[in-house]
């Protein structure tokens, strides 16, 4: 048994966080921690924890560090990179949910988050979340940064075509879909059910932050610098992510060495490529697995690849989940679900 | 032509009754008040009105009633009356969209709105704007309390039964669900799509205000004080209400004699009583139709009558302009959509 | 470890059956049966399985028998009491998930289902299958009637109430609502999107099959006979019932001589009933909980009743894992989940 | 007046074409016909008709040829080139909705359609039926081939740019998310409500019949062969489609040049171009508009178009309508609304 804290309880991440950790076999939750609703029971919240309840506390760095093992922050970007130094020296290790500790070049996070990092001490130090790139820095990781939604979705499927070299570094499209979710648990108007059902639009066009994530990773895999297009999308649903992504597949690439290059992922627990159909989300949402499937469009010369997730399991409560597995030396299922509700 | 102005006109109530009136031949709108949106295009808040769009004023009441011959208020309760007498003392007639002007006795107003009346001297005068059942007083009136959704649905479904008598007045139940543009644009977790999607729930039971508004016609149909229970439930849709009202039949009272009950509205433009099946929200939303239908359960004495109307057209906007038909002698159509969107 | 087959895997209730199955550590699935697949694997009709596939095989009585502890039948009604017999005969014991194995009267099931009963020497044998109300008959039984979602969702809200005495057994009126799978995995254009989202309507008045069962139960509770009337609606959700219920409470019978009536729910792992609000879909779904909440109004004697469930899990497939871990002598709990998804 | 008939009226481009018809001022019903449903009202099927019926009738071309002067079908592609030319030559004029009087070479038709074309002698004489293109041609055509959904949707974004020079031709990616009304009223367990919401996929990629409708209009704009990536997926709303397109602008094209070159759209009815936002399915949904915005990434050198429309309005029975006035010297916008629902 491992304790495990979680700060920032009460969000769709940090909710989807503790009903995961409630039902993993070998954790101990020790805080749930709630700024908004110290206090109050998780269940006034979220009634769902209706058996399963837990105290919501005021942060107290001190016995959080006294009384866990790793901890697991779900906050703002901004405030994560102002906590997650006490922890450290608290003598616990972290694996965060937002962008602060995702990066490894202070600059690019300023120039996409226009704010100056708290701690840019602890990017040389700190890992990328994503167990199919970095399993082994992860099992001993100190500091994770846990990737993104939309990140996970599109890095998962061009990463293995990019390390194979199969396909051009240029002229990268993602066009990416959101359930709501993703924007968090918020009173906003332009998030109401009756703004946001019947209704898909575009946003962030050439500025979501999401975008400076996907370049970095593509970039190491790619072994040169990538610069892409990233167009999110609001969707009326409530989960899940599809990415509809746009290559050039470089001469004499078909569909078979196509196949071949996520051969990388075949004993992965949670990627599974599919060889001739397509991933949608229902396949996958309530699962920790990422679903990816292509076609090859020959008549135009190119390669469109198709990739989904549950944006709040394998794109931020899962993830996270299965790094901190990894860090514990579990089985990296322990915990989580590769059956995905489907209905 | 009539001139028109609209006061509140930036919540939903108030956007649809734009909505209809841009397409009403007969009609100059020449004031759109918002206190939020003031100085800004109505297409800055609801892009659909990109052909048609209108500068959002400040409440001038002097502007407003020297340019109109009728005002419609979309404002929330206890605003409305304050505003109100100052409108009809500028010359004009009203037609009031909130529940102020709806109730003939101010007691019970105050006792279910949990407020004291401001204008309790203009009761005498409002007239309740059901078209199918004050016709004749709605042409002439100055000022008219236009009804709520939840309870033209039930009105229109229980008044004739009353009036005939072949129902039992003790024990009337409705079980109402409706779509959440009823609860208004607000920026409110509780009504965002993640919260919504996927939900139902009831709310308001035995508190709710509209339960006073159905009591108060019911009684007058029935020429009895009626008390009943009304359970309104919050449905993961955009707009429609379909309410469930469960009643005991007299004895000997057959399907053929609950028909002829509804023969009172056969002439009605925009109320349909099905003989042999039941209506859907589907059928009506999108119009300012009612449909009605109904079941006799002999087994157990009860007879089921289904309603169904859109919550934003007959339930608010919708018969706002059909009073205003009545007020200015036009075709009572003039403007409405008598065909549901289905899809 | 116990064996279990499936037969039926490839309905909803039986694609969930897998579901839960394939997360339960103390089973091994030996056949899945399902008559328009026999041969795909689980995976090609349902891709949320493509970590944990399986072949569906065409129906092989005696290697099932041979195979198998336990079948759970997943058939329409009328195909399980022919196939039942022959799987007892065999020597396994059996959960039926049809209605067929649920009355104790064969004339009752005759009525309301309108076909001759194919195996009514089993009714007096067969236990209905809801742990609240016989688990000790459960853990020994052979044949169990797992009962229906609707039936789940008011028995359990009324049955306390009706043992206890404390309303009245005369008048009860079950407005219900559900979601889509309920209606089962068909090619039907009324269950289509474009026809079901947006739409709510009501079916089956007066006529439904649960209204039968839930007689049936409840009459034992009362000790009398009982009628009542019970309304489905179809609701543009996937999955959950809420059920709102009217009963007239006997004289000097107050909230919380009725929150000691659901005592007798006290120490249940799956249901829960809310002393001071009211349970959603939300707060259900995706568990095997089932949620109970009350109001009181004193103004018309009305009692409320809200129950939730979700029909695919304690409505059909979770309760009937629970029954099996009863009959298996595990924790009732194994396998199952107590937390729904909220989102 | 004119007289109008309908073949094909029970799909749900020929129910919304009844329902837009039944609203024309100028226009006179007089066949409405139905092959599945001969003999019904319209209104047995599509209750929302409830006070506009028509009865449905075999297709009787004699009869509909001697009471119309234009027809509208709405038949499947290869059924629609059976039925056209006998009601040419019957006298009457046509509009067809399939895609059967798309195209000017026939080659591309049966390579993308994969069938024979059953009448080739008169694709010189159709008239591709966009407005905005060829108004002119439109007024005195005899037979007019209504473009595809999509198709609408994309030639709109794209026209105008391809027309001015100012994007390159090679390259361009069109990512289309529709609503599943596109998919048309069919018993289909792909299109349950229960396997539909909550979900998005892609379909048909490189495969689409409308990747060669787009191609042929936009070759003709930018007066040489254009080859495209076209990419549909199915939403989880019921109307609306969204197509975000991808291009690389020539040098020196600023935001400025790509508004500049949408100044031929700035008198039409229907086409509104947003210079500094993005436009959203909500915005157009229930009216004929379709709604264009863009945003100009600099960084990868990507112009990204979003295009919007009503894929049931503008993407065909609309679109029909308003080739109908033109035909018949009405007002363009006679009968048509340019105001969506929003909610």
């Amino acid at each position: 048994m491992v304790n495990i804290s979680v700060i920032g309880a009460t969000g769709y991440a940090g909710a989807e966080l503790m009903r995961i950790l409630s039902g993993h076999k070998k954790v101990n939750i020790t805080h749930a921690v709630s700024k908004t609703f110290a206090g109050k029971a998780l269940s006034d919240i979220y009634p769902n924890f209706m058996f399963r309840d837990y105290t919501l506390e005021e942060m107290d760095i001190g016995a959080i560090c006294h009384d866990s093992d790793i901890v697991l922050t779900c906050l703002p970007h901004g405030t994560s990179s102002e906590v997650v130094p006490a922890l450290l020296t608290g003598g616990v290790r972290v694996i965060d949910l937002s962008g602060d500790f995702r990066y490894s070049n202070a600059n690019v996070y300023e120039l996409w988050y226009k704010m100056a990092h708290k701690a840019k001490h602890l990017l040389g130090e700190s890992v990328y979340g994503m167990p199919e790139l970095y399993r082994t820095r992860i099992r001993n990781a100190r500091l994770i940064g846990n990737p993104g939604c939309y990140t996970t979705c599109a890095i998962l499927a061009l990463y293995p075509l990019l390390v194979q070299g199969i396909i051009e570094t240029g002229g990268i499209i993602i066009d990416a879909k959101s359930g709501t979710s993703g924007a968090g648990r918020k009173a906003d108007t332009g998030y109401s059910f009756c703004e946001t059902d019947g209704n898909v639009k575009a946003y962030g066009i050439a500025t979501h932050r999401h975008t400076s994530e996907i370049e970095q990773e593509l970039s190491l895999a790619a072994k040169e610098s990538i610069a892409l297009s990233f167009t999110p999308h609001l969707l009326p649903i409530k989960r899940g992510i599809i990415s509809t992504i746009y290559v050039t597949p470089k001469e004499g690439i078909d569909e078979g060495a196509v196949f071949a290059a996520y051969g990388m992922f075949c004993d992965e627990p949670f990627v599974k490529v599919y060889e001739n159909s397509l991933p949608e989300i229902k396949h996958v949402a309530g699962s920790n697995n990422c679903a990816i499937g292509f076609a090859l469009d020959k008549r135009v010369n190119r390669l469109v690849i198709v990739s989904c997730i549950d944006n709040l399991i394998k794109g931020a409560a899962g993830q996270a989940v299965q790094n901190m597995n990894l860090m514990c030396g579990f089985d990296e299922r322990e915990g989580l679900c590769d059956i995905g509700w489907y209905i």
